[in-house]
């Protein structure tokens, strides 16, 4: 299944970004896209994810399955981001053991929401 | 369309609650339910948003529309987060107009998470 990476470019990450200069949201999406994005997996740079106290942020979802969302994140962190990702996206069902998630999936969760369920009246 | 409101009911809140002892996260579910699910609102009690140390939290999510979690909650905002929750669901798109949000939801964002895309492979 290909699932989604989501990555909030407008971050500022509590700091003041002089006019013209890349946001951190917009650094970090750069660094994930030069690290590549994995089979299955689509690097989706996004406007706000409404975390923007808890600095640089990223989202993974896919149909059917819980999504998740990590903070605290910078550019240095784009590797385990897309390894993380990688593992998510190879999972059957989305749901990775513990203990091979990177530590910032670990560490730096903001969020889980679970699978959206597809009521009758929203399959017509 | 009928949306989804997950509750997590594991939540401690920060609180060491006594065996046998109501969680604050079951308490606000209970509280959310005794204010009433209104029209097209499924209420659903969840083990864990993964919010852990952002108070009770609740997520807000529907097939094809953004997803939202909201954070530091207790029984007194059950009325408020129905009367959102409410909003959410008769919003033909699910975005609500900042001003028509309750202060909780303006406030005590932890996250939101884009529709979650149906690709191609992902509708066989």
């Amino acid at each position: 299944m290909t699932v989604t990476l989501h990555v909030c470019i407008t971050c500022r990450a509590g700091q003041t970004v002089p006019e013209g200069q890349p946001t951190p949201g917009s650094l970090l999406h750069r660094a994930i896209v030069q690290v590549g994005a994995p089979p299955g997996v689509n690097v989706v740079p996004v406007e706000c994810l409404s975390a923007c106290n808890q600095g640089c942020s990223v989202a993974l979802s896919a149909p059917g399955r819980w999504s998740y969302v990590y903070g605290r994140l910078s550019e240095e962190h784009a590797r385990d981001i897309v390894a993380g990702a990688a593992t998510y996206a190879a999972a059957p069902d989305g749901l990775v053991p513990w203990r091979t998630r990177p530590e910032i999936f670990r560490k730096q969760s903001l969020a889980r929401i679970p699978p959206i369920a597809s009521l009758p009246e929203a399959a017509e």
